[in-house]
């Protein structure tokens, strides 16, 4: 019985095709072993299978900024500005005209301010996708492993320009210094390799061949020879979003490669630049390997012509990965029938504060939380739930007028320094999560209780930055009830006045149910509250964060130990990552032979 | 790190419940220790787990019919005249009248004869579904192990009265003696087992409980402690099917409960039967092992009710599993929006007949594949392509119309006597079938090649038994190609003139494609036939058997070792039993507590 684990990686070289003059290059040998590149990554690959296992901490993509060369850095922000008003060129097949430079054609624009000015191809679907078609067999009959270690080769090449991707980042999606490299660079990377790590495992499961013999009463035992063979399920389209569009997308891009798909990479018009980066890196390894580069292209699309939907609903599109807003996930859901859909989609997450013997702790964790990347985030706190009668603390009784207050100290002396506020907060995403601020600021969802103020980052000064915006609202109110059920992406968050900490998980569990929540947080001393938020958050599927002090925040995600989203509640259908959104991107196919070996 | 496999398999007892004055038994405590039973069933789980790894063959449960006690034919029939004429009642909540027990209030008749005369209870879902509900929690709860083991038990219960379940199978789906004993019983627990294999190995992929430790540059690690708690769907729905309800029922029902959901059971009208005995037994050993037995109920349906529609739309059904007709399965697929839909539904399965080594032996294999169960079985080979040149063989060339003279010669021999046909074909489902045959008797499907010959069960001369209509088509009559490109299920078979085996081989894969196929097969001694075979069926994805001969047969599937389905083409979208089709049945919720243990 041959282990498809222990398939010979060896691979066909590609051969030769006109790719109608965009000025690919012709590759007909190999430039990258692809037996070196098995036994290179096996370690990397074996360690990341042990440890979704174990769920303990690891990671081979250092977040140590340093340790990316003594210029790594510089050469990222040298690499930024290169590609700054230049044309993005990618040599896919079916090129009928171009995307960008300027907003108006679909260009981006830096939230740190500026146009980024950079052109991408756009290309004719009706030549894209059958060229991405063709790409897949000799893909597909490379073998688990090999397709595993280009993936994670893919992945290395990612991670040594971090601080490139980590620049696109910020001046696409506004995330800060760090953020952009943690979420925008190296944590995307540990996402795509947890996806690979877990379509190993899950291609591996049945033996390539088997012998299968059935004793027969005075006769020779029958036997049938058997092989199974995987087929991947054909095209598999990334939707984008503008927020993470690295970290959102690389479990499906990377689950759907290392199954034997090819991947279309349909990117957000507001952040092309991390997608077209990592499409450009994967058709770069894929050449060199000897494969087919157009089983990873990018379809940029004009302003208006709403791409996604074309793509999406096209038969041969096979299966969708989405993170976004609710209305076109659901639109996807419903239209998409012909493929397996994947979505990540709007939440509104709640955290109790019920009582904490770290007062001090607790808000500086808490304040933390609220300020990061301005609260743009999909794990970010929304909605603060606050018993009206105040909390028990190691600072006695705090009211929730103290308790609010406290919080705007916390953020106060957080965000006092506008140099250390902007490495902390975001650049605003666009002028409808500022109106959503100063909607808040104005009074008009409820009583301003910490204000937002407006920071000025030392190296970006046309950078939108808000600090977070605090309201107080009532849970008894039914107007309030509505404003805080309501997503609110950006720094406006809402301390919310409950009857009780009963009266809290209730509030935060009906919240999560009816529009969706990907964390759920409580500071508590009680058991009894403990266990009731427990059974609240395991009925309705968010993942519950308690306590937390010091430097791990509820917004964070612990790539090969944490599980983003449970599939329980409308924010996700999927899940970051588990069995269910890998098991479907391939199938097993049998063949009986007679009496023979399989 | 406490790993969920070693969970105490302790289970609180029932609290006693009123069950709306049903005549269910009220229990308080438990005359089945779990414990035990974990400890009991644990090899036969371990080695099922092995058997899904290897593929090689193995069962628990003995297809020798003597090995049920030495009266356990007798007992088994036994058994059934007493359910014949009588009430089966289920003590379930919500009886709100009765089904059956004459044909016309929706009772049974057999197929070999004669009406069941069984009733059973029919139920209020707005009653039936809330108790069912509020049995989940206590049986969630109760741990993998533990859930695992009671289904092990309630399969072997079954296994215990296999002979009356074969007895049920024949009165309601037509099976012989030996494929009611078979795919009725023993084969349909294989297929639960490994249902709940499978359920066992996805549910223990994640540690209960995991310490995340982060080092930190000059500081303590920062340390979380992590608990993953898997949470079922909610109620599981099986609409059964009319001709395997047990076989192609028990992957479903087994995968659902095993992963701590509820599982209402909606049967085929014409097989009651075999499912409520299932049913029946489930709740005694959910009764007996301290659970609700409201975990597992059934849910016959009155004459034209259209039940399962209203089932399997309904907000609390979560998980929906279906194998029938094409239209109905395209129907939940479109409108059970809320729920997980598996289906299985249509087949046209075909066979090329290219070349031989054996031309005897393959006669006599494919005649008794054709007569097997008179042709109802969803893999059975319904369309034979030939080449119209002929066949080499080691008896020499054999011309198109030899080879089907010979096959005709060949059923002629193995069904000539009507006690032997009896045990190898089927009792007729229904007047539909039967006009199905007729009509390929008469000509009006194309040139009868082999006429269909009424068979006189020896025990049972009411039944409807034909042997199989051989009709001579070709390939190159739009009008043919039209009629084969239809299912035909019973005793109907198509003799297919086609160009060559190339032809031959893009007709199999086209009707694969475009009408869905569970099986193909073929005979041929050409390396070159082969690989074109072996591509072709991977690429629509359908199972291919290759030259088989003995006792071994295109229409079977080796439990443990086949997968039944691929999900790649429209015969299926759930495949028996892979990853894909246990991983979505529950879901996985964490919790995070700051400096903690799990």
């Amino acid at each position: 019985m041959g282990m498809r684990s222990g398939c010979d990686g060896v691979v066909r070289p590609r051969s030769t095709r006109d790719d109608g003059g965009t000025g690919a290059r012709q590759i007909s040998t190999r430039e990258i072993d692809t037996q070196e590149l098995v036994r290179r990554h096996r370690p990397t690959l074996d360690r990341a299978a042990e440890t979704i296992r174990t769920r303990e901490h690891w990671s081979p993509y250092t977040e140590d900024t340093t340790a990316y060369g003594p210029d790594g850095a510089a050469n990222g922000e040298a690499a930024h500005r290169r590609s700054r008003g230049g044309h993005l060129g990618l040599g896919q097949p079916g090129r009928d005209g171009v995307v960008g430079p300027s907003p108006a054609e679909g260009g981006e624009r830096s939230p740190y301010g500026g146009e980024l000015g950079i052109s991408y191809d756009h290309h004719d679907p009706a030549v894209l996708l059958p060229a991405m078609r063709a790409a897949i067999p000799v893909w597909r009959d490379a073998g688990v492993e090999t397709r595993a270690a280009v993936c994670v080769e893919i992945l290395a090449r990612i991670n040594a320009r971090s601080h490139e991707f980590a620049q696109a980042a910020m001046h696409t999606s506004g995330h800060n210094d760090v953020m952009a490299f943690h979420a925008g660079a190296v944590h995307a990377q540990d996402r795509g390799l947890e996806a690979v790590a877990y379509a190993v495992a899950e291609q591996t499961r049945l033996p390539a061949t088997a012998v299968w013999s059935k004793p027969q009463d005075g006769a020779a035992p029958l036997t049938i020879g058997k092989t199974f063979t995987l087929r991947p399920r054909g095209i598999s389209l990334l939707i984008g979003n503008g927020v993470f569009p690295t970290w959102s997308g690389y479990p499906g891009f990377f689950a759907s490669l290392a199954t034997g798909n090819a991947v279309l990479v349909k990117p957000h018009p507001r952040a092309v630049l991390p997608l077209a980066l990592t499409v450009q890196v994967a058709r770069e390894v894929l050449r060199g390997a000897g494969f087919d580069p157009d089983l990873v292209c990018l379809a940029p699309e004009r302003p208006g012509e709403a791409l996604a939907k074309t793509l999406a609903t096209h038969p041969d599109v096979a299966i969708v990965d989405y993170t976004g807003s609710t209305p076109f996930g659901d639109w996807l859901e419903a239209h998409a029938r012909q493929a397996q859909v994947f979505t990540g989609k709007s939440a509104v997450n709640s955290l109790l504060i019920d009582s904490t013997a770290h007062y001090r702790d607790m808000l500086a964790n808490l304040a933390f939380s609220l300020a990061l990347y301005s609260g743009q985030l999909c794990t970010s706190p929304q909605n603060l739930l606050i018993p009206r009668s105040g909390i028990p603390t190691d600072e006695g009784h705090k009211t929730y007028a103290q308790v609010v207050a406290d919080l705007g100290d916390a953020l106060g002396t957080l965000l006092a320094d506008d140099g250390e506020a902007g490495a902390l907060l975001g650049a605003l995403l666009g002028p409808e999560v500022l109106a959503r601020v100063e909607k808040a600021a104005a009074g008009a969802l409820g009583e301003p209780a910490v204000p937002p103020r407006a920071v000025v980052h030392p190296r970006f000064p046309d950078a939108v930055i808000r600090t977070p915006a605090v309201v107080a609202l009532d849970a008894a109110r039914a107007e309030d009830l509505a404003t805080l059920s309501a997503e609110w992406p950006g720094p406006v968050f809402f301390a919310v006045a409950v009857d009780s900490a009963a009266a809290g998980i209730e509030l935060l569990a009906r919240t999560a149910r009816e529009r969706g929540a990907l964390s759920a947080g409580a500071y508590t001393t009680s058991p009894d509250v403990e266990a009731a938020l427990v059974n609240a958050c395991a009925e309705v599927g968010v993942m519950l964060s308690l306590n937390l002090m010091g430097r791990w925040y509820i917004t964070q995600s612990a790539v090969y130990s944490d599980l983003h989203g449970t599939g329980m509640n409308p924010a996700a259908n999927a899940v970051y990552c588990d069995t269910a959104f890998v098991a479907g991107r391939f199938r097993t196919v049998g063949v009986r032979r007679y009496g023979g070996a399989g």
